[in-house]
Formats: structure tokens, C-alpha cells, sequence
């Protein structure tokens, strides 16, 4: 994460100021405003603003006229219940404003997520930042052989040493590249050759590697970033974007923590099982030995069903 | 519009009191925090929450660090531009939420923007107030004989006389029916008739006039904001829902002056010629004298373009 | 459903019309194509246009070039896939257009899903008809006591008779004044008396009761139907809305068969439980005696528990 | 474009096999069904399917019962009226799915029409085929020196030749790489060292760079397209995605005449002139000469104005 001296200090000033608003407040989120949460070698999160609270989606589910007098433990009883039956709507009432650095081929995933609002840093109109994630070690994972999109144990020795090299040598070298094609100095953008033209920024960028880093804001409303974390936090995401996404649970949980823990009760944690499934459970429940065979399930099907009943398969 | 006491004390507490905060805070728009906005007879606007202010559009369009250092005068030119290349992505970044009372069939041409969130109060669960719009004598116009979605003059004498009399007591008698079906009292929700069961909630709504009063929370931003508020501050929308687009009108310019003023400037104070007129156009200034059959535009463009140009046609 | 004679032949005759065309077709919704399905008392739902069948689902997730060579064996496994671990782009790779013919209050919740494109009957600019939704009297049902906003037994004697009394007449008294304020004959549309102008249609529509039909164009994809029909096909979903949503749940099954059995399976009639629920299976299973008290559920999500499982509370 | 022997064939056959149909159908569009047209080096659009013609756009303005029996004069007319009073919602009911093969630098820059559905080729699961883009030396422009986002005059002599070879050169060096990490041949996908164990796809494809192809089924509505197009076919578009959206306008053209036309008229040929800009025009329709300074315009509104005008600045 490379912050100059001059941003980090701007960072603080923002993050020490304090305004009197009329609005609510999330006393949580307020002690992360603006100051950068480390994400992979080069990325971070930073809140920039947000909007509502726990209170705001009990507000909106009552539509009532003030911000409510009944106890908290009603409040997490209804944002319980809300999250229980899927009732979305109130969730919305809340807003949050990220800026995000991150690698290229993870925005390429992020950007996926339609019901947001991004602004990225522009590769037609700037220079990018001399800035590639290369993973740690112990995250070169091999290709899974048994799941065509997924990993399997981490490469060692001299394949992990030669991976490595080829990733941070080719980025540096691409990188190289756009500049002297860009015609520009490493610092400061002054030409390097006057007798050059230059090519044109938007037409330079395509030779980058998509480990490149890039940057945007991104804002969101609480239902639909949940919604993002129950695909993006969960196991089968790429490790790269559920680095990013753990940090955006910490962020939710210091936000809005009633509506955390709904989160993590009814969702995260939860399991849904298809209506073959529960006619197995029933029949285990009657005391019956069921075995894959005689289950009607596929074998990937037996296998879930026994992972979330805590069995061996 | 009905507040009660009780509703206007807990309103007037939430507007004077102050949290200090490290987000951006709109001076102008924490001035009209909570209060009603009175629209039409018994409808209002109320603002419950925003975030970000003209600053924010700025620093989108950077994607810079800090709260931004240029001079107010070169955000004034970059919000300018930013609306006149019809960028819309930096004005998606502020947004702002609102408690709406509107009639019904307000309520339905209204919902049509979909790029919005909306909590309405349920007349599934709840049982609704007694309030209908009646318009104002000023306000009863005949329907117009040239446009068939449009309204003439003002209805005079015993026909207006007619039309409120009839607005009136068929809305009173389809909610007195309503409380009936529902078998409660006006006040207190007893029941009237403890032998019977009263209606479901569900059902008895449907007895009620479109012009009954409904409610909801409306969050939406400032890009989709202003898209509404051009296509409903228009002189072709409705008067109804132009009124709540005009009271909307005022909070964007205590909200983000700056946006406000180019808003006004390059969409709702312009024209859009097609090419057709766009040739006309040429021609007149080449000192040609031009009429309707020598244009080759419609009646109607013919019509549309003299207007735009302050001329008859 | 009042189709006149004329447009009745104008439906068969589309319906009846074949022209070749390169794109794939859907065998069992052409057979379904233009006519009317009867919905309620004066409502219908017919099928305007599609696009897609179970194979654009396969084709997409795959990406392939071609219509799929792999057997239809093949295509059931995946789109069973795709359904249990929502993946749910393939799904929005199909689409159906509708015309609907609906009481009002059934398109403000309808309308509710956003990711739609709609075009309503325009009451500004023309007439409605004389058409109102009355419930069956096997539908009249009682306000429930233990579901804010559910219902009860059916109203049975006088209580029914007089309920069904008031909507007919209220619907019928508020349409005679719309018409009367409209200045206008029942036929025809021409003025009732020429001394008068009557009131512009944007307004006098005001004046109808919620029961009045209207009708709309509606265009959705594949998954965001499938989302509208997992709430709205639901149980606990107004029965007026849910008789529409189970006529379009006919729909789909002729359109996209394997989709529609997979959507049965994974959605309709699967169940999740929350990670406090899956606690207590797992106790459960292994043979321990689990009561509410014990089970650190609330009563409420015991007896959801219970009902899954097919047990007594 | 790369599509073996055998996908042309199956793509031939698809394009000439013919099924009845009672939907509507576009002749123009049935002409064009499945056949790529080529974009850039590599890329391509094929239309996969569509739903909807003209016919359909005036259909659902009137939500009227039949295919409509105006004649097609009428026709155009409403389709006009429509386009210029920026009623969209009729031409949402047209609907077209495209196979694009397209630079992930462009896909980057498309991915922003968020009204849209999209499957895209995975990296996660697949491997990449070896394909880059490299532009014509007549599109290998210099930085624009007035224009941040724009490109000056075209490269030359050594420079040109220079930046042709990086781009190739590094584009090649990474792919080689890339499979060598994946520990792939490049047909086949045999291993090429059975002692290792190669990287995981998901990992491995951030060695790529920008300009190397992707692919993806894209479906949109026509109201969005033409929104997509008005930006994307604009001169100020990058070069590289204007060469996709002139194909589309192709593909809309043979698709939907009436609206091609209206869309050319009214939106594409059409300027929109601020409220400073038309208080210009006025003074110079009465006589008057202006120049920069006193027109209250700045410069480069001022050049805007007089550019549209067709009149030197």
C-alpha cells in the first residue's frame, strides 16, 4: 500500500475532524472513517462516508415517524426476523461509500455485482502506479484436480521459486513498457525522449498484466453488499476477492453489529437443503439408516447433505 | 398533513439535536433535517438522511485521496462539465432518503423510476388514515382537447361544484365502508362489533379511492434524483406529482448548490434540436426566411423548435 | 375477462400464424402463445413473446458456439447445478414478455419487482373499463389473529354478504362518478352532455377504488421470474397475487421444463435452516431429546423447524 | 477470429435451419442470425436470438391486444413521437443476445452498462485461447495534447514499429508464460511436465495482459442498447469499443428499421444546447453578432456551439 507522506497526513486530518450532523451516527463506523484497511500486498478498503444505521432498517420496517422507542431488544429481535424471512427492503435504507485499490483481475470479478456505484481511476486520462499483486507463498495454490475452478495444495520448491519469478518479472517488464510506449518518466511524467510523440494513454494501458493494480469508489447499500459478501466471503470465492470481502465484515460488523449477527446467523452459517434433501433427513430422523445409495441424492448432493449435518459421508 | 403532537415534538428533537461526525456534512440540507415539507393537502416531503455533498461529486470524478484542494471555483467548472458530458457516474455517489405522505395514484406513476429503494407503510399489516387528496378549485381543470394526456382550463361553477362534491363523499363513504368491512373503530383499532370477525386487512384495502394517502421511504441518488426530476419538473408531468418534484426541486439546491445550478443550466433550462432542426437552424442563420412546409419538420416539431426559440410559429 | 368477440379472433389468428424462423423455439409455450389464461374474477395473464428455452441456459453457461452437442442428460445435471449453487446469470440468458390484466392493488405489489420492463395502461390518457376484482366468497377471509398480515377463516352468513355488498357497490358507484366526472357515455366515449367539458382523465381516475382492473405489458428474465415466483408463488403471499403467480408458474414449466423441475426442487420446496437450527439437528441425529425450551430457538423458529421436518412442535 | 472448421459449420447449419414460429419475427435480423460479424483483429459479434421488432415497440405503447392494424405509417410516426419525447419504456420490450469476442481493455470499458446480462467466458475454469489484440498502424494514435482522454496524430517510422513490437512481443512472452505456469501444451491441454503439478487457472491468468481476448454472451433491451450506443458510437469514444458499437448500429438497423431511423434523428444527429447557449441562438436569430466574449459562453462552449451550428469558432 503505497500512501505518500502528504495522503497519510490528509487521511488523518479527515479522520480527527469532527462536524456536528442531525443525522444518526454509527459510532462504530466512525472510528474507521477514511484510515486504510491493508488488503493482499498492495490493496486496502477505506470507508469514505456512509449513510444509516441498525436503527435506520428498523426505522424503514416500521416507516415510522421517528427514530423508535422501543428497546434495542426489540430492534434485534425485527432486524432478526427481517433477515429470518428475507425481507430485503429495509436493509437498503443503509448506504456505504468505499475507495478500493485492488488487483485488475479482481475488479474484474467485483465489477460483476451490477446494483452498485462505481467511479474508476481512468487508465484513458492517467498513469497507473507502478503497482502488481504477486502472491505470498503460501497462496501459489495448484490447479484442483477435482474441481475445474478451484485450488488444491500449495506449489513448493523450485516451481513455487519459478511461478513467482515469471509473475513479478513479467509484470515489471510490461510495465517498463507502457512507459517508454507512454513516453514518460518514471516520476513526474516529464518526457523522456522529446523527439517522441508518445502513445496514447488509452491504447498504452492494454499492455499492463491484470495482476496491475487499480483503484475506485465504490458505494452500496446494505442489502446488496450483503448479498455480495454471502458469495464473495464464502469458500468457493476466489482467496483474492475473500480477502477483500473478510475486511468488508469487519467493516459491517463495526457498522451496523444487530444486523452482523443476523448476517452470520441466517446466512453465512445457514444451509439450505433442496427438497430431496429433507425427505432424507426426515427418514434419518425416524431412526432410519440411510446410506447414499438409497438416498435418491447424487453423490455431490450426499456429500453437502453430510457436510452440514457435521457426518462423515 | 396530519402529525400529531407527539409525531412533531419527537421531530422537532431529532432536528436540534447534533452528533459530531467525520463524514462531509451539507450545511444547507442539515437546516431542513426532518422537518415536513407540506405538498398538495396533506402530503409531505421530509429528508431523514443524506450523504455527500457537491465536494463528493468532485472527488469521485478525481478518485482522489483527500477532500480535494482546487479551489471552489475549479469544482464549479468540473461539476459543470461533468453534467453537460452527461458523466453521471460522480453524481451516483451522494445520496439521500426521504419520507414521502402522497396519494395513491401519485404513489404509481412515482414507483416507475426503479433505480430506487422504497419501504411503503403496509396496508397489509396496518390499517391506513383517513386522508385523500382533494384538489384545490384552481387546480380542477377540464381535460384538454389537444393533447390527450393533458389538462385545459379550469372546470367553473356548478360542474366544479359537482366534481368536488363527488370526490369527496365517494372517498369519506369507500373509507367509512373500509373501517366497517374492517370492523374498527375510527380511533384505537377496538373492534366495532365484537359478534363479528372483520375482514382481512388485505382484502378491505381494495375498497379504498386512488386518492387516499399512502406513505413510504424513498432513498435514492443524485444522478437518479435529478433523471426523475427531469422527466416529472417537467410542464408535461402531472400537477400532482410536479409539486412534490418542486418541493425536491428546493432540497437539491440546499443540498449541492453547485449541482444544482448546472442542472438547471444544461438539462432543465435545455433544448435538444434533432437534425432536422439542427439543418433548419443553419439555414435561418444563414439569413434564409424558413416556414413549416419549406422546413421539413412536422406541425409539431415546427411547433417545438418556434418555442424554443422564443418565437412564434 | 371481457375480450371482445374481435379481439378474440385477432388472438387466434396470431396464435395460429406460423412464420420460420432461425431462433430457437420452445415447443410447449408456442402451444401457449396469445391466448389468455384466466386469472380471478376479470383478469388474465397471456404470453406476448420469449426468448430461450432450457438450452440458452445450458448455452450460456457453457459459452459454447454451438447449440450443445452433449445429451440432454447432460443439460438436466447442469442446469441442476447452476440451480443448487445459484449460479444465476444462465438463467437471465431466457426472457418472456406477458400481458397481464390485474386489480390495481395486485400491481402495487407486483410492481415492487424492479428488475422488470413495464408498460401500464394509461389512465391519463384513456378510459378504464368498467372492471373490478370481487373475491370469491370461499376467499373472503377473516383478518388472521395471530399473523398481522395474514388471514383467517373464510367470513361467513351476514358479515360475508354484507362485505360483498359494499365492494360491488362502492366499485360500482365510484366508476359511475368517474365516468359522470369524465363527461362521458359507458360506449363510445362520446360526450354526455355538451354544456360541460368534463374533468382531464388524469384526475377523475382518482376517484376509482383499488378492486378496478387495469393491465400491463411485462417483460422480465428467466431468474428474476423465478425470484418474483419463489415470494409471490409463496404461501404466505396475498392469495390474489399468488393465483397469478401460479398461473405463470404453468408457464414456465411448458417454456423450460428441466429448469422448472429444478426450481421445484432447490426452491420451492427446499428449506435453509440457520446455523442455530443446524445445531440442533445435529443433536437431534445423534439421538438426544431436543425440546424448544432446550434448543436456544425462539418458539417461533422451533415450530419453523418443525414444520420443516414434517413434526409435531 | 480464430473458429475452427467444424464451429463453422455447426454455425452454418444453425443460421439456415428453420423452425415455425407464432412469435413475431424480424427478416432483416432472421438474415443476420448467428454469423460473426468480425470487429478489430480477433473479435466478432454473432446474435444469438432476439425477441420483438418495430412492430413491438408501437404494440406495447398501445397495449393494445393485436399485432396492431395501423398502418405502417402510423407506425413510424409513434416510433418517432416516442424517440423524441424520450419515452422509453415501449422500447424496452425488444430484447437482443449477442456472442462477443472483444479485448479485456474493451470488455473493462463495456462492463459499465450495468442494464444488461452477461455470461463470460472463465478463466477460473478454462484457459485462454492465444489471442491478442494488436492495432492497425493507422489506429496507433499519439496522446492527444489538448485532450487528457483522447488520441492525437497517428504514430510513425521507428516509434510506430517500436510499440508494434512491445505489444506483440510482451503480449506472446506472457501467454508463453501463462502456460507454462498452468503447466499446460498448448493443444490439448496434455501436461507438459507430469513432475509438476501446475498453477491454479484462477491464479495464473493475472500473468495476462489487457489486450488479450475475451468472450461472452451479452443480452440487453433495445431502450438500453441505444443508450449504450449513443455513448459508445460517439467520437469520443475510445476507438476500440466505437468498432463494436458500429457493428451493433449495423445489427440494430437490420433489426428495428423505424427505430434506427428515429434514434439517427433524434438522438445520434441531435445536439442539446444549454439555456446560455439557446439565449445565444436567439440574439443571433435576431441579427445580432456574437462573439466568445460576449456571449457569456466559455471557450469551449462557445466552439461546441458554433461546431454544431456548422460555423467556424
Amino acid at each position: 500500500m503505497v500512501l505518500s507522506a502528504a495522503q497519510m497526513a490528509e487521511v488523518e486530518a479527515a479522520a480527527n475532524a469532527r462536524t456536528p450532523t442531525a443525522r444518526p451516527v454509527s459510532p462504530g463506523l466512525e472510528a474507521l472513517l477514511f484510515r486504510p484497511i491493508p488488503v493482499l500486498d498492495h490493496g486496502f478498503i477505506r470507508v469514505i462516508d456512509y449513510m444509516g444505521d441498525d436503527a435506520a432498517v428498523v426505522q424503514a420496517a416500521r416507516v415510522s415517524y421517528g427514530r423508535g422507542t422501543r428497546a434495542a431488544n426489540e430492534d434485534r429481535g425485527l432486524i432478526r426476523y427481517l433477515m429470518r424471512h428475507r425481507h430485503t427492503t429495509p436493509f437498503e435504507m443503509c448506504e456505504i461509500k468505499c475507495h478500493v485499490k485492488l488487483p485488475i483481475f479482481v475488479a474484474r470479478q467485483w465489477i460483476r455485482h451490477r446494483t452498485a456505484n462505481v467511479n474508476e481511476y481512468s487508465a484513458r486520462y492517467s498513469v497507473l502506479d507502478r503497482e502488481f499483486y504477486i502472491p505470498e507463498a503460501r497462496h501459489l495454490a495448484a490447479q484442483s484436480e477435482t474441481n475445474r475452478q478451484g485450488r488444491g495444495e500449495v506449489l513448493e520448491g523450485p516451481e513455487a521459486a519459478r511461478v513467482l519469478a515469471l509473475l513479478r518479472e513479467d509484470a515489471e517488464r510490461c510495465y517498463d513498457h507502457y512507459l517508454e510506449m507512454l513516453n514518460e518518466e518514471e516520476e513526474g511524467g516529464r518526457p523522456r525522449d522529446p523527439s517522441r510523440r508518445g502513445l496514447a494513454r488509452e491504447l498504452a494501458r492494454m499492455n499492463l498484466t491484470l495482476n496491475t493494480y487499480t483503484q475506485w469508489y465504490w458505494k452500496i447499500d446494505l442489502h446488496n453488499l450483503l448479498h455480495f459478501l454471502s458469495l464473495r466471503a464464502d469458500p468457493h470465492a476466489q482467496y483474492e476477492i475473500r480477502a477483500y470481502a473478510e475486511a468488508l465484515l469487519g467493516i459491517v460488523r463495526a457498522w451496523v453489529p444487530l444486523t452482523y449477527e443476523a448476517f452470520q446467523d441466517y446466512r453465512l452459517g445457514a444451509v439450505t437443503f433442496s427438497a430431496q434433501m429433507l425427505a432424507v433427513l426426515r427418514r434419518m430422523l425416524a431412526g432410519e439408516q440411510v446410506d447414499q445409495a438409497g438416498s435418491g441424492l447424487s453423490r455431490r448432493e450426499w456429500r453437502e447433505l453430510m457436510a452440514a449435518l457435521g457426518r462423515d459421508g
